[in-house]
Formats: structure tokens, C-alpha cells, sequence
């Protein structure tokens, strides 16, 4: 199986097979192929994408802050094109958290407020899932309901065991931090945990490995709605200098042996 | 000027001249030379450094969670070796926000309440200045008593401007956003802003550039106190990929030109 996923990576980088050219009312053309097989995004007609972070007790910072500065970061003038410092800009991501209630929540020393509850936050498009420690019933309620419509779900680090937890990673491809996969792999027996990628991508359910591995999936989720340059943009204004980004892959794929 | 910084730059990583060996009662042992030819650090004499991070309106979300997670997630065994994921684990630096209240502030999105006011702050060795909007004579006074006793004050992207309006950059080198060299330097002419530099230092004050640069100077910062060593395992556990914080100068070293 491993091989046959490196083989279709391979194949992807080399043959560029996923040039598409899309164009939409002030986002710029998508001429650039994609970094995975995974379909790209159609933005939304209004042209505002709703990205939603579930937060609750033990939020990690990087976890949530790295996705949230890649989504806020997506700059373009009001024709489309890139921006470059100067003059009216358009921001197509609309960013919020949402947790089970509007009380202050300790962050490993962070304080955070949610802006919205599980009852009042807006439909996403896009779920970001940070490494955190609470669960709650109306917290899976809304993730399940929410996941469904979303284009995509995305947790980092160990976030992935809120989405193993309520069954959305059954049969997927994930990852997860280095240090907790076999200990996943061991809890969620239904997942397909794999190491070696920077991040792993099914059609609608995506993960990504350790910390600042958020960063690149959250760059590949920019690509995906509007192709390589508005990603690779977004990068440079973030001075961020990874490539993985762009091909996550860093080693060969390995099926995680569970470790109880 | 720009071809002596570059050559003395060249020197150091070219000789590595900056081998030290330290040993402190649970740090482990500094025996790799530093990335750039500031003094290493001592960390005080009961194990605990403390990071406190200016906080205000504004606080841009990776300028604050990059540095935050990399000081968090420096973890020694108790007896002063790397820590590999299991059994008991020592965390030396004690992070925490400071702001003027401890009303929420609105972060671009994120809501965040400062853990102290300027009143109640712990005395910090490192101070940490996030880009932000928030100016306060509070802030001014705090700031200006701190960092002539903290080990190290370093701002990320335009944090520098904190630092330039309380004169705390005259006559220092220093980096910010790219977008925002120009601008500063017209602002503040006694300050000697570079270009070129992930991360730029003086003696006691350290200036990133742009937004996750602040991750790189935060890396070289634990090394400054732990360790080459140290904080590759920290680069590591994070999963941060990033070699920058080694040799900061990816660029020949340019003085900026003030553009009103």
C-alpha cells in the first residue's frame, strides 16, 4: 500500500497532472496543479469562506495559530489579483472559534474566549481541529452535522483523536504528532495511520502531522480554493521558508503498528 | 558597513568560535557554538526562566503563539536530558501574557485575556513583543524597566515599532515585516534597520522579521540558553523544519532606505 501511495505521489509531482483553471468573481485563476490528488475547493459564491477552530480546554497555540495566521493572511486586491502592500485589499477567509460556551478557557497558559458556542457559530467551510482536551457532547453533535457539509475537516497534531473519537476518520488515511501515533493507531483501530507525511489528505477529512505541520496543510487548503500562487503569497508574507507544503510527503509512507 | 557585518557573519559560522561548555543543575551540557555571536545565557539559579509576552489589541496570532510554543515545548528529563515522550519531564520557561487589563482584547478574530496587567507581571528574563496595536504609557514604563534587567527582549515583525517608539532601538540594529523596512526607518531614523536576516541581535535586544521568523529567533533563544542540542529537540518535537535559526543571514545584510 505504501509503495502504491509513493508511486502516486510521484507520479503527481512529476507529471503535474492536476492543472485546472478556475476562475471565480475576484479570486485569481488556478493554473497551478495541486500538491496532492485530492480534489480542489470551489469558493463559496459570495466569495467569503467561513474557516471555523474548534477550541476548548488545553488549546495548543501553534496548533490553532498557524492554520488562523495562513487563513488570514490570503490577500487579494479587489480585481483578484495578488496584494502587495499597497492599497484596498479583499480577505476571502472569515475566521472564528467555536467552543461549548463564551467562558475564558485555559490554553497551556493562553487565556482564550470562544467568539461563538456550538449553538450560534455560523456554517463553515472549513473545520480546523487544534490539539486540545475537551470533548462534549454538543461539541460532537456540531462537528458531525458541520463535517458533513464542509469542504473540508482539518485537525493538527493531535487533534485527530477528536475526529477518530466520533468516527470520522473510519477507513481514512491520518496522521498525527510522532510521538502519539502508535498510541492513536492503538485507541482508533478503524483509522489508517501512517507516518512519513507532513500532512495526509482524504476527500473531504485531512490531518496534519506535529505543530507547526498545521501551517502547511492550511497552506495546501489555500491552494486547493486558489491555486499555487495565492498559496505560495501567502507563504512569503508569512516568511514561512517550509516546502512541504507543496509536497508533504517526506518519507515513505509506513501503516502505523499500534502500541497499546 | 553591510560587507563587515556579512564578513563577520561568515567568520563566525565558517569557525565556529563560539563553542562553549555550560552546565547548570538540570540543563543539559552547551557544547555546540552559538548561531551568531551574542553571548550565550545563563538560565537563573532555580531552573526557572520566565517568558513574558506583551499583549494588546491587535496581538497578531502567530507572532505570539510561534515564540510561545517553542519556549512551552523545551522539556528536559529530571536529570537534565533530552526528553523523548515518556515518564517525568521538566519545563524551565514559564510563560505568560501582560497587558495593560485584563479585559478581553480582540486579536484579529482570536479574543485573548492577558494573564497579568503591567501591575502584577512576574519579573521576566525574556520579553517577547508580538505585533500589536495597543500603546500605553503603562506598557512604556513596564517595558522600558524590564528589558534593562531581562536576559533578552525580542520582537517579531512590526513588535520592532513597540520597541523603536520607547527608543529602546536607537542606535541598534534591527529587522521587521518586509513590507514594513521602509516605513519604520522613515519613522524612527536612529534605529539601523537591516534587510536580509531572519532575525537580527544586539546584546539585549533581538528583532525578527516577518510573523513565523519569530519561530526561528524564539529556537536560537533556547539555545542561547540550553544549547544547540536543546533546541534542535525542540525544533524537532514541534516538527518545525526550518534551518534559519541557525545562520539567521539568508541574504547579503543591507541598510534600509527610509521611504516616507
Amino acid at each position: 500500500m505504501s509503495d502504491r501511495l509513493f508511486a502516486a505521489v510521484l507520479f503527481i509531482v512529476l507529471c503535474g497532472s492536476f492543472a485546472s483553471a478556475r476562475h471565480s468573481g475576484r479570486s485569481p485563476a488556478q493554473t497551478t496543479r495541486a500538491a496532492t490528488s485530492v480534489r480542489p475547493l470551489k469558493a463559496p459564491a459570495n466569495g467569503t469562506i467561513n474557516v471555523a477552530f474548534i477550541i476548548s480546554q488545553d488549546t495548543e497555540a501553534i496548533d490553532l495559530a498557524g492554520p488562523w495566521e495562513v487563513f488570514q493572511d490570503v490577500m487579494f486586491t479587489p480585481e483578484g489579483g495578488p496584494w502587495r502592500g499597497e492599497g484596498e485589499m479583499v480577505m476571502p477567509f472569515n475566521l472564528y472559534t467555536v467552543s461549548d460556551s463564551l467562558e475564558p478557557l485555559a490554553a497551556n497558559g493562553l487565556i482564550l474566549i470562544s467568539s461563538y458556542t456550538f449553538d450560534t457559530a455560523p456554517k463553515p467551510q472549513v473545520i480546523v481541529i487544534p490539539a486540545q482536551g475537551g470533548r462534549s457532547a454538543a461539541q460532537k453533535a456540531w462537528l458531525l452535522a458541520n463535517a458533513k457539509t464542509a469542504d473540508v475537516t482539518m485537525s493538527v497534531c493531535t487533534g485527530a483523536s477528536m475526529l477518530a473519537a466520533y468516527g470520522l476518520l473510519d477507513n481514512q488515511k491520518a496522521t498525527t504528532h510522532h510521538m502519539s501515533l502508535k498510541k492513536l493507531q492503538a485507541q482508533y483501530p478503524a483509522v489508517r495511520f501512517v507516518s512519513g507525511a507532513r500532512y495526509v489528505e482524504n476527500d473531504k477529512i485531512s490531518t496534519a502531522g506535529g505543530l507547526t505541520s498545521g501551517i502547511d496543510l492550511a497552506l495546501h487548503v489555500v491552494e486547493r480554493y486558489y491555486g499555487r500562487e495565492t498559496a505560495q503569497n501567502t507563504a512569503d508574507f508569512l516568511k514561512y521558508r517550509g516546502e512541504l507544503w507543496k509536497v508533504p510527503q517526506f518519507a515513505e509512507l509506513r501503516e502505523v503498528a499500534a502500541n497499546k
